[in-house]
């Protein structure tokens, strides 16, 4: 067989000395250093802040103390592990006091004809469901909108590439069981509203700062209230311990150490949600009137190969996604999108919200190749070319934001 | 709502001080301490044997240093956390510095067209795949066999209960690929072969302790040679850089560290395969003649209530799993199989070799209550109220060993 030494550069390489520019949400308030807390033992060496000493410290590109990006390539399989799971907090993690007993964690449920405060042990005797989903930060892809801007322009926040999502199985319990266990849905309810637990610093106005985040009543079937993650508690980083999961949707509806479920009229008027999250113009300002980043938009990439190659065979793989729809199938590209190849998926389909992984094998020769994949979620959606830049940087989902150029000389 | 303090007790709870009857093979031979391997950072502060010290430590039982079972209802969910599941080495590990680099480990290709030896490398270039099994030692359950022994009878090995298996999700390429890409299966073969690369201790038969499994050819179809699992590497402890996957077959035919896979027209001789891991009786020599330890017998266990119940409403959930044939349906019982009710799955279906999570919410009341689940299988196989003792200890299926007794007083 021939082979001869290749060079494979990502096709949007990150600029040396490029600075964060995470906004006071992303890195977290003044006086709010994150907690030592994870109630889990941290791997000796570990360069990573101390609250989540214990992942993988080579699996990340720290951006801050509070935003871990998970390396390409790194979570490639059909379920990611907790110690390679991106980090992303709105507002620093609780102590870790509230994990030491997770049975007597409280949640109060609210909207309902019996409101009651119920503990996790509580909702154990309920009911048991488990789901996987795509945990995707919002704004992950930002980067790619990032550099289609025009001079002047500026989107704050993360550059996330693709490592602000993994594919994870919660266990928990079904809240529409807990709903229907304090005698079901309040009249006029349209929205599901979670409330997380994180102290709020003081000096700021707490609706400013609140964790508190609506989604559509329609959620109710599908939202789970979660104590475990992948056959584990879910540990205090992650939202220990109890997250409600809101499957299909942006990693910001899950909301962590959640103390508060309430089935509402109106959606919140907290500013995580009034103003933050939502969908308008590069410089515009953020509105209650504008759509609100809730479900994920169909999206794939690739995630081998992205270096190292030689000539001839290599299977190109990756992960592809819908939001509430499921992903129904998947083309590759060689060239940079001129034709596109469907590419078959492998290995266990762990429902509509989780990803597929796809492989297709195919034979390249010298030369430049641009290597893309291209999804299609059930309901028809197609990734577009790439995604317009929108204010927030939110919900990228392009198929040539992460292109990969692979030079084979 | 009315709740009095309740006792759980396992029904066949552990005696105190029983000795461990783990035969050489369980314990490693003398003179090959396990090695520091792992290339994981350990966990401050772990009690368990250096080269698993990555691991949860409050998860395990240690029957050995090379015997750690997963304590019960701690792999409840549908996939086992690998920090949570178990070890059983036949062997002690290779050292860690065959990890170092784990695309350039080889492996051996014997009896195709054209015999080979690969890397990981060469391997990952062949084609992709991606499997959800229960990996299970075939001593599983072999404690409720030995408490069935009558006075002078003896079952050596780890009394394991149902702690020795876990679910996880295996990447590799199929071995038919492999197979096809060197020409296809060399004339006459009727076994898969596979070979571990664990060191042989000097002073020992190489014949008498090295790991070589053979398998029956069908199970062609659906091997994998693995380098990933649970979206990470393989680490070495579980048999990294490359592990020989056989779905639906017992743990010691998943061989560790492979380094040859040979299409045979015999079953190996070697020892483990000859003499060992054979179906006979009580007191009983084993024999080549004899059934071997291959495919998984339908299963089940529950995982929770455990323990600390009170009166009301409680949900009873476990795992099932068949062998060959995906779980078709799930029962249980809360009066020792008097009555039984069938139990609804929740959560994903990872695939026919993967086990599936069930979950019943029933209401008990005071007394005395046994509680045990009872799995069938797709082509009608059920499990029995017990299994016979055998002279390995192997393939325990019966529902009433890990039935558990709740004293609700």
């Amino acid at each position: 067989m021939h082979r001869r030494h290749l060079l494979a550069v990502g096709a949007t390489a990150v600029a040396a000395g490029l600075t964060s520019t995470a906004s006071a949400f992303e890195t977290g308030q003044p006086g709010t250093e994150p907690n030592k807390a994870g109630a889990e033992p941290p791997k000796a060496g570990s360069k990573l802040p101390g609250y989540v000493a214990w992942k993988d410290a080579e699996a990340f590109t720290v951006h801050s103390n509070q935003t871990l990006e998970t390396k390409r390539g790194l979570a490639e399989g059909v379920i990611t592990p907790i110690d390679r799971l991106f980090i992303r907090n709105n507002v620093a993690p609780p102590p870790e006091s509230i994990v030491a007993d997770r049975d007597a964690w409280q949640v109060e449920i609210a909207g309902v004809a019996k409101p009651a405060t119920l503990t996790v042990a509580d909702l154990k005797r309920i009911g048991l469901a488990s789901v996987a989903t795509v945990l995707q930060c919002s704004g992950n892809g930002r980067r790619y909108m990032q550099d289609m801007l025009q001079p002047g322009q500026k989107i704050s926040g993360t550059p996330w590439t693709v490592g602000a999502a993994g594919c994870v199985i919660w266990t928990g319990v079904p809240l529409k069981a807990v709903v229907e266990s304090l005698g079901g849905p309040a009249a006029g309810v349209k929205f599901v509203t979670g409330t997380g637990g994180e102290s709020l610093p003081p000096g700021l106005k707490p609706r400013d700062i609140v964790v508190e985040r609506s989604v559509p009543l329609s959620a109710l079937d599908t939202v789970i209230l979660a104590w475990g993650v992948n056959g584990a508690p879910i540990p205090l980083a992650h939202g220990g311990p109890l997250r409600m999961i809101v499957p299909g949707y942006s990693g910001v509806n899950n909301i962590k150490y959640v103390k508060t479920v309430a089935l509402t009229e109106a959606e919140t008027d907290a500013k995580i949600q009034a103003t933050s999250y939502r969908m308008h113009g590069v410089g515009e300002k953020a509105a209650p009137s504008q759509p609100s980043v809730w479900e994920q938009p169909v999206r794939s990439w690739i995630d081998a190969p992205l270096t190292g190659m030689s000539a001839g065979r290599t299977v190109v793989s990756g992960v592809a996604f819908g939001g509430l729809h499921a992903v129904a199938q998947v083309e590759v590209t060689a060239d940079g999108g001129k034709t596109w190849t469907r590419a078959p998926f492998v290995g266990p389909d762990l429902g509509p919200y989780a990803w597929r992984v796809f492989a297709l094998p195919i034979d390249l020769g010298p030369g430049t190749h641009v290597l893309a994949s291209r999804a299609t979620d059930a309901a028809g959606n197609i990734q577009p070319d790439s995604t317009p830049p929108n204010g927030g940087g939110y919900s990228y989902n392009g198929w040539r934001g992460p292109a990969i150029t692979v030079e084979i000389g």
